[in-house]
């Protein structure tokens, strides 16, 4: 399927650096370390599993704790979850030694891991590659990428991403970095996104932002409706470019949550586009809503629907399937209202079906993008949800490895 | 995969007759009908979905005004969903037909449809082929093969099952027959079951029996998590057997209950044995639930994880997997005190994992029949759900037609 162009994540004040420390076999990069020069506001948002890895609970803490990170340690392989007391221990270790390398408070160090569980981290190989991975930190101009690269799973490409905008005369640019939410292999899947800014805006400020920013894009994505124990999405803002400090409610944090927003929402689409065995890059949109909720959770039985997905992915202009996954919402709507729409063609108006033809249909169905929208005509709400098929590839990634 | 064995599900005083009306091609059956001699007391669960078909509406309101039927009028091949006001129409039409051909009241006739959806029924052809029906019903050896073959869609197999019990000397037979909730070709999942009884009981304690038994069966399977417009489970009572009246909280009822829930068990697994593109049959149980509807909520994520019906598919020993969807159900639970089996071996204790060696592991994923339990040691509620794997011919059925 058709990407979005990778954008270099660098930022003002920002340092990245990859490399291959053992745990995957056959030299692949699965290591990436990223600081910020000076002390940085933080914030995260974490997975919604009850099950959470140590590494979650190790950096909530941290965050909870300071408000701040200097240093971001992801290892890819294996996700240290599920790995009983060990687990917890290996993460204090890691950061321990990545503070000392770098001389700063440990609780300045944010972890994350991503790859197989139930498998204890060796966590030596890490230990041990510590000091070359701090010394490669910004050395090369491909830094940004082997940072990108050695946090993929099963994904295909690398991710990144940045955007920069002007307030008042005062430039801006958030970057960042994502991992597919298709699932790992051999195991599960995980989002991990790490996005970096110049702006000064303080912790508190920042978590509502990156939490408003993830409503309308990490958390409106889905390949197979898991969330694994280890998705995080963090974000780092170092005040290089001394803007007048960023706060709730005012213009510019506006222009801050737009760009912010944006950045997410590309950083998302790429996930998707991504999708293990995706062939289409679809988007659900319901429109029309009395509440979020409702128009979160249509949109969100819309896309995780295997009828639907599954007749994308067959090309079959099947919307009977949408209207069912519509109704299968669990939430109420008003059915002879419903007016559901492909790429913009009419193919339920009022809850019947229009005459619109089987052909013009079939010619739709077979582009890469695909636009549903629901509009339950009750309301002003709206929530979309970008999704892709399923596919043959789909159950032969998660179905074949045998671990 | 290995099949329940079928047995005639013949109850004293029905009778019924199946035939080929021409709304599937190719000399398919699609036409069932079902009566008792005398008034019947019945009682019926619907779906759930928010879209129903016009043959959902239209029983319902016939079963709330009278609490009693005689027929049972059964067409596939044809949802009549999403068909406008002459659904609605169709469904009055075919009733009124059915009830002059049989001499009785019209609101006496339950009509169900199930088949591809958004397209008008062919009501002349089922009001053509009526009187035939009619002429046809306990005249042949074959008769309730005929009808329980013409309500299949996707399903290889017809389905039916019988279950007698005797009680304080008095002989009560129960048999029904089924449809599968793979999704239809070329649309979707329905699941309609029809179940009769020589029983004296009333419509009331017969609804409470019958919602009850659904939730310990028909409402406990799934296929692809997806609820049609059409999904209907009916029961008729007439009392034939002469047994002193079933009353609710009694000896009796609950000896009723059992049977009732034991056949409608076995005619839900014989679903899920069905299943589309099913390689396997997966009980997932969760014990020790602190009530019922955490351990259903929980055994309900397990059972519908694409990760993990994908796993099974792939005889992959993953229960990273199960444990993932354990904690991605949205209900609390204590993470560090699940024990997780698999087919009886202790795969996780106390949230840990326990030294269980790969090679019996993969021996016991290697077997058609996997008992999931998950023990939250909480609590003594439990719930029981019944699945299949996530196989290539799932996404070949339900992508490959195009309509």
């Amino acid at each position: 399927m058709k990407q979005l162009k990778n954008r270099n994540p660098a930022v003002p004040g920002f340092k990245a650096a990859g490399l291959d420390c053992g745990i995957k076999n056959d030299n692949i990069k699965d290591l990436a370390l990223i600081i910020s020069e000076v002390p940085a506001a933080a914030a995260a948002v974490f997975t919604k599993n009850r099950v959470v890895s140590p590494g979650v609970t190790w950096s909530r803490r941290a965050l909870a704790k300071s408000g701040s990170c200097r240093a971001v340690i992801v290892n890819s392989g294996n996700a240290n979850a599920v790995t009983g007391a060990k687990g917890l221990k290996d993460c204090d270790a890691i950061t321990k030694k990545v503070a000392a390398e770098l001389g700063i408070p440990q609780k300045e160090v944010f972890i994350a891991s991503t790859g197989i569980i139930g498998v204890p981290l060796p966590s030596e190989k890490i230990l041990k590659a510590t000091p070359k991975l701090v010394s490669k930190l910004g050395k090369s101009a491909n830094c940004w990428t082997d940072a990108s690269e050695a946090i993929m799973t099963t994904d295909l490409i690398s991710k990144s991403d940045r955007i920069s905008y002007s307030f008042k005369g005062q430039r801006i640019v958030l970057g960042g970095i994502t991992k597919g939410s298709g699932m790992i292999h051999p195991n599960m899947a995980t989002m991990l996104g790490f996005i970096f800014t110049d702006a000064v805006i303080d912790s508190k400020t920042l978590k509502k932002a990156l939490t408003e920013a993830a409503d309308r894009s990490f958390n409106r994505i889905t390949v197979d409706g898991d969330n694994s124990t280890n998705d995080c999405v963090a974000i780092l803002a170092n005040g290089k470019a001394k803007n007048a400090p960023i706060k709730s409610g005012t213009p510019a944090y506006r222009e801050f949550l737009k760009a912010l927003t944006k950045l997410c929402k590309n950083l998302a689409s790429k996930i998707v586009l991504d999708g293990e065995g995706a062939t289409k890059f679809v988007t659900v949109r319901v429109q029309g809503g009395k509440t979020r909720k409702q128009a979160y959770l249509i949109a969100n039985s819309v896309a995780t629907s295997s009828l639907v997905k599954t007749a994308l992915f067959g090309e079959d202009p099947n919307w009977g399937r949408i209207f069912c996954a519509v109704g299968n919402a669990g939430t109420p709507f008003n059915p002879d209202k419903v007016d559901i729409l492909l790429n913009k063609n009419l193919l339920l108006k009022n809850g019947s079906p229009t005459n619109l033809s089987q052909k013009k249909l079939e010619k739709v169905m077979k582009q890469h993008e695909i636009d549903i929208t629901i509009d339950l005509k009750c309301g002003k709400e709206w929530e979309e949800v970008l999704t892709c098929d399923l596919s043959y590839d789909y159950v032969k990634i998660n179905a074949e490895y045998t671990t």
